[in-house]
């Protein structure tokens, strides 16, 4: 397999050198393109691609790009079981945490494959136990609540995936636990979750695969303290999520332990353990496995050589094009529905943390720009913040919109002739055309430039498949961009200086007398 | 009052023709620097902008930019009651709401330092009516939750500072009404929210100036009906914030209305009753009076001409610097302080909305950039995140940190020597001389740039005081780039266009066929 930078590929020179880049291509938006510019992204989600500016003669560059940087080729490797991230010398197998689709992944005389299924069935049994009743607290009451402890990767994507299934799962029958999240090694966010629950009946999942990331051993200490204050038995109301090397893997401190391994990055994780023990507990093993057959659809229509029938592979390139030749550094993410409101902040870590690079996946810069800056908050709320500025501000932003035809609790109400949730699509809808067509207009306070590129993910409603398609599809698309930008988009090394800094200011010997100065001002 | 562009200004030429731009500054970086290198914000804060890259040269530039364009002139100005929303032929005087400055403004007669003055008394005493229980909801009981309902600046504004002062009121005894909030036209959002409270113990506070927003006369329909479906009388549990001409005014479908006027702007009115209402039915009016004090004085402090005495002038000055001559398109904000999750979304708005325009005052388009993309999280939580790109992606950002020496609640726990506010400081310190300084490593994957510029606002504790002060900071900051810009800083006309396509689209005659397919996709 060739890993070839971006630059010394003819494509890139073929995509250099294409006429009309950043044209204005709001006159291509007609209903037909609309209606054929369209790919199935899995779990009954479809991608739209209409209203980005990308014609023939850009796609036909893309598609000799994806053939030149053999995308699938190197995809099929990851699946296989190839080293693929080599700053760590370690294979990447989140999609095969949904189902197996290359060759058996053999390490070590284990089948991963089998290890991570029996994983899954490990914890769904314990979800099972502890919502029926059979595993319950210190002082014999079911446990009503489960709180994760985990920061980074071990936080924003369980986050995100719980909320945007809560009230899915209410108006299903499925809300088993109600779940909350400690994360941030600021006290008062532990000491705030813990004094809201009723630690009796509270179960916590401590996540961290090393078992030695501060945050979550400092949170996990807070935890123990109040437990042992109320009277409770830490060992009854804690399980960990690691890997079987780390201290936190068969230790009597806890009522049980799921493992995963270092071949799960941590932004990677949530179809894991650690996305799935808290949510087979607050909504049923059943819906968690959905899930992950959503994304195992999606993992498998990214196999697809052809870009124009393979969503990720072609999200990802259209991202290529926007960011390298038509300069965007940013990208925003829109979804139109309240319960994806921190989907943007994993998507965030996600896209930021596995392609904002510098150097190449064998340590050597490259020349060309690399991972854009994603941000992002739910329509409709967002038209009413920071979309003047996505329609009128001086540089263009790409959008990336997410919707769907139904609610997921049915419940609303008709004002003026519609219901809210046919309010909450047109204003989608209006959106993207006022994004890409503008409004000509004599006031230049009122006057839009239009031009500005979106995409479209849209679906009958927001399930479990759909969460499950929709995560990998984004999961997808941002390691087609790393194999394009030649980068290692599993690694972090970008987190380790941090970390350096603050254990040597913490020994009282930092080093440095200008840091020495900050701490004192901030009173460390 | 002259208002010119910025590109017609001596001093742009003057700080276009400054050598060094985008100089590594990073030796800059003493402990001398930083403990000179700082400037009182009002609330306690302080404003340290000892990791910028700007020395005497830019200063010196910067100060006569400040001159040039007058911006204490046109604050001034502003505090005066001059029409500084042109477009809209409107005052702006939200800083008014937090005491008089200027001259008292008159208004058709009125004096509206006094009238705002008289709307916080009103809603105050309102607050300790309910409080006290003298006012009560239909059933007799005690009002124990308050909801706002509102989109935009009557949401991102209030909910950031609620939940900023949450646990500050726990820990001193201040926490009266449980507040939440309903602000998408998502269904689900209102459905959400009113399943999770007790209806005859809830008030809900209505926040629409015009008294037509769609969302949120959806959205008050949808509560209205839950309301009575539970033998309530809504005119008994809804109090309205809007405008006095607004159809929400002296109705008696409400228990009560506050008032606020065209010239307090949506995203400049969390001082107003906009975020008033519910912060003191919430923490008390002691409370919100506290964090007018703070905005006050934050306020006062950017009349200063002097731009090392102006926290929020300075702030801004060096903003247009790295925004115009370094070419930084966007900025992050970085509180270390779990309490702030959602400032960085309300400065979103604030800074996106205001200044996210293409033409000057007058209509005209600018030819130089103006107000950048806004972005953050929290740190710890988002060093495990995106922080990566931030260190390591191919292009600098700006990065603006906060950070408090102590705790809000005071509950901590000691681990390896150390408590978790500690660590959170201690990580603030290394992550500010990290991005400034970097790494040289010869494993180019290892290897940190650094020259990444950060200021930092600290104080003591996250109070009420310091809160005001923080939001004025950030208010006055991006009031000052405005003027730089010579921008209106305070109209939404990019809002207008995806208002008209929805209303056409729910007429269903929608005008463009695009748009009818996008309706037709997505089910309208």
């Amino acid at each position: 397999m060739a890993y070839v930078d971006f630059d010394k590929t003819g494509a890139f020179k073929k995509l250099s050198a294409l006429p009309n880049k950043g044209k204005d291509f709001s006159a291509l938006l007609t209903a037909e393109r609309v209606k054929a510019s369209k790919v199935p992204a899995g779990g009954g989600l479809t991608y739209s691609w209409a209203a980005k500016g990308v014609e023939k003669a850009e796609l036909d560059a893309l598609q000799a790009l994806a053939d030149e940087q053999d995308l699938i080729g190197k995809y099929k490797a990851l699946l296989n079981g190839e080293v693929i991230n080599t700053g760590e010398n370690r294979k990447v197998l989140h999609q095969l945490l949904r189902g197996q689709l290359g060759s058996p992944v053999i390490h070590e005389g284990k089948d991963l494959g089998k290890f991570y299924a029996q994983e899954l069935e490990r914890f769904s049994t314990f979800a099972e136990l502890v919502q029926t009743g059979k595993i319950k607290g210190t002082t014999g009451k079911n446990f009503t609540t489960v709180v994760q402890i985990g920061i980074g990767g071990s936080d924003l994507g369980p986050r995100a995936l719980y909320l945007a299934l809560e009230n899915w799962a209410a108006k299903e029958g499925k809300s088993f636990l109600k779940a909350k999240f400690i994360s941030n090694v600021d006290p008062d966010d532990a000491s705030q979750v813990a004094a809201s629950v009723s630690l009796e009946e509270t179960l916590f999942v401590l996540v961290s695969k090393s078992g030695t990331t501060q945050e979550t051993l400092s949170n996990e200490l807070f935890v123990k303290e109040k437990l042992k204050k109320a009277g409770l038995d830490p060992s009854k109301h804690v399980v960990a999520v690691t890997s079987e090397t780390s201290p936190l893997a068969r230790n009597p401190a806890y009522l049980d332990s799921f493992y995963i391994d270092d071949f799960i990055g941590g932004r990677y994780s949530a179809t894991s353990g650690v996305g799935g023990v808290i949510l087979s507990l607050a909504f049923g093993p059943a819906a968690f496995k959905e899930l992950l057959s959503g994304a195992h659809e999606a993992d498998k229509l990214a196999l697809e050589p052809n870009i124009l029938k393979n969503a990720a592979l072609l999200d990802a390139l259209i991202g290529v094009w926007e960011r390298n030749f038509l300069g965007f550094p940013y990208t925003a993410i829109l979804p139109y529905s309240q319960a994806l409101s921190r989907f943007p902040a994993h998507l965030q870590q996600l896209d930021m943390e596995s392609n904002g690079k510098r150097v190449n996946r064998d340590g050597v810069p490259v020349h060309y720009s690399t991972g854009p800056v994603v941000f992002g908050e739910p329509g409709t709320n967002g038209q009413h913040s920071f979309y003047q500025l996505l329609h009128q501000g001086t540089d263009a932003i790409p959008l990336q919109f997410v919707g769907f035809t139904e609610s997921q609790r049915g419940d609303d109400v008709t004002v003026e002739g519609s219901v809210s949730q046919t309010k909450l699509k047109a204003n989608l809808a209006a959106q993207i055309v006022a994004f890409a067509k503008g409004k000509s207009d004599t006031n230049g306070n009122k006057n839009f430039p239009g031009g500005r590129p979106s995409s479209l993910i849209y679906g009958k409603r927001l399930t479990p498949a759909a969460l499950g398609a929709l995560l990998a599809h984004y999961e997808n698309k941002v390691m087609f961009q790393g194999f394009v930008w030649n980068l290692n988009s599993f690694d972090q090394e970008g987190v380790q200086l941090g970390k350096v800094l603050t254990k040597k200011v913490l020994s009282g010997n930092s080093g440095d007398a200008a840091l020495d100065a900050y701490s004192e001002i901030l009173g460390v």
